[in-house]
């Protein structure tokens, strides 16, 4: 097992990185050691870099990751959670929660929510507590964490993005129900917005509108399976069964609720930082037969779910050219800087 | 076939109701005419009647309705909802709306918002459109009626709310989902609220919690399955994971928000009347995995399910002392004043 690993440390003190290197502890009970590939770097990552999001202090960020098997501890567990056995060198991901099964949420179906949570990416290195975030050589995945292996050739920027952007997509869709010949509507065409076109388009829906105040996004979203693009200030929007709500701009949700035929659903995603509260009209909900569902994070079939649609589905559509690469770990600082100033969907830090 | 009916007709011009007498007109194609036995003033019924709500005038008021079929008209449905023949004698009720099945929204399940919408009680008096209102001797069944047979020895006070509160309350609990060991609250015990503490009772639910600004109704709601009771502005209210709102208050929907504990559902019944916005913050709703729906009316599911309910329930409640009985169709108008005075939870006429 490799007893020393760097890793990119974030103190919101200073709100700066600084790259250090320390002692890979002894594993405990039920965990592995994952020696890490890749690691993109989150819209929630970014905001937290900027002080926007408060986050345990020291932190290593990243929760987009994708890894190797490198070392069982003692009682690891030794199959994924599709029901594979693991070998070393296994290339895995994993949900962003370990948390327990027998904890009540997890057995209502919402393990992200467990009153024992652990999440990678959000945690404080203490001495006890390390070597839990992405931007790291090694990671150690605890006991209760659900992963998967991955199929090789899927390459590894795009199998950094299953466990947060494409899983939560996955999660948005589950609760939104069958989208078959469904006309929908996808506001907010940053990365979980685009996912989110590629994903219902393979699902069957119908008709696929974007809305965003962004013409170029609008544009690449068509490559992903939309068939109609609106700026958001468009008047002439057609209404639809389900509208998903990336953008989580305050307007942008109470203009969705309007944008729904009558027994319409809008999914709240996008909406996960503080603001201002929507006003609502309780009789047009009524009268209507609307549903509203939030949804943060995903759960196990989710991100199997996402899984599935990755392995399947990387090839069909050019979701490469949404991601920024050439960073190594090194170059933390430098991606965050470059992912602030040039706002591409995604960047992502090969690790070596 | 009966050739006169005295009804009741009600104008919003003048606010008041006058007891006229027309000749019944022939059955048209699918049409059945019905001898009313008993119809309930709605809380709907009363808003109009005090022009808090603006129907067609003059119309015949009246929705909660039960009666006999006395005649049927050329190719007239031979059975009901559940596939039972019809004879005439039959006792009956039937849904509010009669929508063609064909349309979009009745094959979605939303019947009571079809394109075709006739709504019983709510449309005006015309020449070629009359008898469609509960406060009548009889009453024409248009085509495209759901209608079931009941059983004679359901008491017709009971009988007549089956198609508007206890229909609602099914589909109520027909989104919300399995009910089974949940804990739950009922928002406003009113006619719909009690009911919906008797059916959920019914239904498994484990804590059923009554929360009212009247305490006597709360009291009263014991009688219904209720196991906790609690004044609206209590702060020891404890959380649930199914919030019914029939109050259609704007705190109370506010409230219920954040007694939902996560995955909690709230459902949203009461507030069918014009109302300033509720404000709710998207954040909330998606960090704690909230679902909120609007329910207007029922559909044909919601309906035989209501029926079944009664059937099997009217004598395991006391529903009875809910209703203040005692006036005939002459009566209409000091009935109205009555229920309007005294606020009963129901006020139910007998038609001879």
């Amino acid at each position: 097992m490799h007893s020393v690993s760097k890793f990119a440390s974030y103190d919101n003190s200073t709100q700066h990185i600084s790259i250090q290197t320390d002692n890979v502890p002894a594993l405990k009970e039920g965990e592995i050691l994952v020696k890490i590939l890749c690691t993109s770097l989150c819209r929630s990552d970014i905001h937290t870099y900027l002080g926007k999001r408060i986050e345990k202090n020291p932190t290593i960020l990243g929760h987009e990751i994708v890894g190797v098997i490198d070392h069982f501890g003692p009682l690891a567990p030794t199959h994924d959670l599709i029901g594979n056995q693991f070998k070393k060198g296994d290339k895995v991901t994993w949900a962003i929660y370990a948390s327990s099964p027998e904890d009540e949420l997890a057995k209502k179906g919402i393990p992200q929510k467990g009153s024992d949570l652990f999440k990678y990416g959000h945690e404080k290195i203490t001495e006890n507590n390390h070597f839990h975030g992405g931007l790291s050589e090694y990671i150690i995945l605890r006991k209760n964490t659900p992963i998967v292996i991955l199929k090789n050739e899927l390459p590894n920027e795009l199998a950094s993005l299953i466990n947060c952007s494409v899983a939560t997509v996955a999660g948005a869709i589950r609760v939104a129900g069958d989208l078959k010949n469904k006309n929908i509507i996808i506001y907010g065409t940053g990365m979980l917005g685009i996912i989110a076109c590629a994903m219902t388009s393979s699902l069957g829906a119908n008709e696929i509108i974007a809305i965003d105040e962004n013409l170029e996004r609008l544009e690449i979203s068509k490559e992903f399976g939309v068939t109609q693009i609106f700026l958001s200030n468009d008047a002439n929007i057609p209404k639809v069964d389900i509208v998903f709500e990336f953008s989580g701009a305050n307007k942008a949700i109470e203009d969705s609720i309007k944008l729904l035929h009558i027994g319409g659903a809008l999914i709240l995603i996008g909406a996960v930082f503080a603001q201002p509260p929507i006003a609502i009209n309780a009789e047009y909900i009524i009268r209507n037969i609307l549903t509203i569902k939030g949804l943060h994070n995903y759960n196990n079939e989710d991100f199997i779910k996402a899984t599935q649609f990755m392995e399947e589905y990387y090839n069909s559509f050019p979701f490469t050219k949404l991601i920024k690469r050439g960073f190594e770990l090194d170059d933390t600082d430098l991606a965050f800087q470059y992912a602030i100033k040039n706002n591409p969907f995604r960047v992502s830090i090969d690790i070596k």
